[in-house]
C-alpha cells in the first residue's frame, strides 16, 4: 500500500489529508472521505461517520501512525470501498511531507559515499563509522513535499543533493535486536537531503554534526510505500538533474541494514512510531562526490524501486541574514 | 509569569494540562478549568465554555505557543479570575516535561566548559566553536519533566548531568538580526542534559554530532519562566548532587547570547514558536569537569535564579540492547 498526504484547500487555508496512492491508476483516495463513506452504507449517521473517520486519518500521518495495526487495517478498509466521490486526480495535487516525525535521524552508511565525501571535504574517516550506525538529527519543521521549491538561504555558495533511502517506523520498542526491530519498519520513502557543502565541512569539524548546512530544506515523498510491498534490502535508487542522471545506487550496499539501524536506535532510547530513519547518501548520490553544483531552477528527481519519484526544484538565493562572525568574539 | 504541563490522572492515564504555577503560594492552576469557570460566569454555556478553553489550553505546550500573544493573553485573563476550584497543591502533581518542542537544539556556548571537557574527552578544540553558535540537535521524545527517574542504559559506563538554561521560542522568524531576533523569546527553563560520557568522544569523532550520548534522557522544567520576568543574560545557575553543590555559573559568559543565538538558527530556516535551545553546559557544570560522575540512585538538582529548582533521581541500570559491534563489519 502507498500513503501520502496532500492539502486540500479550504477556507483557512491547506487542510492535510491521507491519502492512499494509486500510481498506476493516476489517482489518489482521501481515506478520510472513504471511510466516512463506508461507515454510512453501514448505518452510521453523518456526524458520527465523519468523526470516527476524522480520528483515523487526522492531518498528522505521525499521530496517525500512532494507532500502530488499526492505521493500516483501516486505511485497507477504506480503501476497499472507495467509490468515485473519494478518488482524485494524482496530477492535481499540492503535496506535503509524506510523514511529520517527532524525530528525524540521518545516517551516513554507504561506505563509497563516506570515502569520496569525506575526500572532498578534506575529512579522515574515523573508524567509528564501521563500529555502529552512525546519524545526525535534522530539523523535521524543515521537510518539504513532493513539487515543493526548496528554499535556498543566503549562505549556500555550493548547494548539493543526497540520494536517500527514508525508513519509517510505526510501532514502538527498546532494547530490541534486528529480528524484534523489523517489527518497527512500516515502510519506506524518498529523502533528499539537500545540503550546503560550503558550510558543513566547517559544522563537522565542531564535533556536534551539520546544521545549518542541512536545515535549510529537507524533500520527502512523495508517499511511504509500505514495508510488505518492497524488499528494503534491495533498492534501486536513482537521481537525475534537469533530466540527465548523475547518481545510481542500492540499498543492499548499507553497512548496517535497516533492522539493525533500528535495533541500535533502539537501545536505551524508546524508538515509537512515525519517526524517520535516512539512510545517508548512497554511494555516488550526490554532486560533490562527482565534482558538480546544482544551481537556482534546477530540478532534482529522485527514483527508488518500489516507491516513486520525488521531484523538487531549486528556488532563488534568498537575503542574507545575520553572519555571527561579524561579532568581535574571543579567539 | 510561570507556566507548566502536569498530568492529571483520569481513566485513560494522564492527562497532561498546562498550569500557571505559583511557587511563592505553593499552587498551580489548571489554566483550562479556570478559563472555562470565567466564560461560564460571563454567560457562555457548560459545551461551549469548555470547547474554547480545551482550544487555548491544549495538551501540548508547543500548539499552546502557536497561539501567539493570544496565549500569554488568555494565560493572564485565565489567573486573574482563578478561584480556590481551579488551585492545586504544588507538592501533589506530576510533572510532564514542560514544553513538547517540534525540534530541540543544544548548544555550547560556555568557553570554560569546552575548554575542560574536551581536554577530558581528549578531543582538540576548533576554533569553528568561537565563529558562530555551534549545536547539536536532540531527541524531543526523550525529554522528561520535573521528579521524573532518570532512564540508565546499560551502554552508560560513565553517567553526568548537564547544568544547562533551556530557551523557549514563542514565535516565527526568518533570517531575523539579533535585535529582531528578541521577539522570538518566550521564556526559559532548566534543561539537565543527562550524558553517557563513556560514548560521546567516540560519537564526536564520527562528527555527525551526539547521538547514543545523549538521546536516553534529558530533563526539562520544572516549568518556563516568562522572559519579562527575567534577565536572561544575567542568570546565576547552580547544580547539587544528592545535596552538595557541584556546579554553579552565570548566563553572561555565554559566547552567544540568545538574541544572538536565535538570530543565528533564523538563518536561512524558519524558526517557529515551541521550539527549545539549550544554552550549553556552564563552566564547570558538569562532572566530567570535575573528574567525578553519578551513581544509580543519585538525586540531581539544578536551580536557576528566577524560574527554580529541578530535580531528578537515576534510576537502575537497565538490561543491554543489541551491540552493532557484534556485527563482523568492514574495517
Amino acid at each position: 500500500m502507498k500513503l501520502g498526504r496532500v492539502g486540500f484547500a479550504t477556507p483557512e487555508g491547506l487542510q492535510p489529508r491521507i491519502v492512499a496512492v494509486l500510481p498506476e491508476q493516476n489517482r489518489v483516495v482521501d481515506l478520510l472521505a472513504a471511510e466516512a463513506l463506508r461507515l454510512r452504507r453501514r448505518g452510521a449517521g453523518q456526524e458520527a461517520a465523519a468523526r470516527i473517520a476524522a480520528a483515523l486519518f487526522p492531518p498528522s500521518m505521525a499521530a496517525a501512525l500512532a494507532a500502530g495495526p488499526r492505521f493500516r487495517e483501516a486505511a485497507e478498509e477504506a480503501l476497499s470501498q472507495a467509490g468515485d466521490d473519494t478518488w482524485r486526480a494524482i496530477d492535481d495535487q499540492t503535496w506535503l511531507p509524506t510523514l511529520d516525525p517527532p524525530v528525524m535521524r540521518d545516517c551516513l552508511l554507504f561506505e563509497g559515499h563516506l570515502r569520496n565525501s569525506f575526500a572532498k571535504l578534506g575529512l579522515e574517516i574515523p573508524r567509528e563509522f564501521f563500529e555502529a550506525p552512525p546519524y545526525y538529527k535534522g530539523n523535521p519543521r524543515t521537510l518539504v513535499g513532493h513539487d515543493a521549491e526548496i528554499a535556498w538561504p543566503a549562505y549556500a555558495s555550493y548547494m548539493d543533493y543526497e540520494l536517500e533511502l527514508g525508513i519509517v517506523t510505526g510501532a514502538s520498542g527498546r532494547n530490541l535486536d534486528p529480528e524484534q526491530a523489523r517489527s518497527l519498519l512500516f515502510g519506506v520513502t524518498i529523502l533528499n537531503d539537500f545540503s550546503a557543502r560550503n558550510v558543513q565541512a566547517r559544522e563537522m569539524n565542531a564535533k556536534l554534526g551539520p546544521s545549518k548546512s542541512k536545515d535549510f530544506a529537507t524533500a520527502l515523498g512523495p508517499w511511504i510505500t509500505t514495508a510488505d510491498e518492497v524488499d528494503v534490502n534491495d533498492l534501486t535508487l536513482r537521481a537525475r538533474v534537469n533530466g540527465e542522471e548523475w547518481s545510481r545506487g542500492n540499498s543492499a550496499d548499507m553497512i548496517f541494514r535497516p533492522d539493525e539501524i533500528l535495533a541500535f536506535i533502539s537501545y536505551g532510547e524508546t524508538v515509537g512510531p512515525g519517526e524517520l530513519i535516512g539512510s545517508g547518501t548512497v554511494s555516488g548520490g550526490c554532486g560533490l562526490e562527482l565534482g558538480r553544483q546544482l544551481n537556482p531552477g534546477d530540478v532534482v528527481e529522485l527514483d527508488i524501486s518500489g516507491i516513486g519519484t520525488l521531484r523538487n526544484r531549486l528556488g532563488p538565493p534568498e537575503h542574507a541574514g545575520w553572519d555571527p562572525a561579524s561579532k568581535v568574539v574571543k579567539t
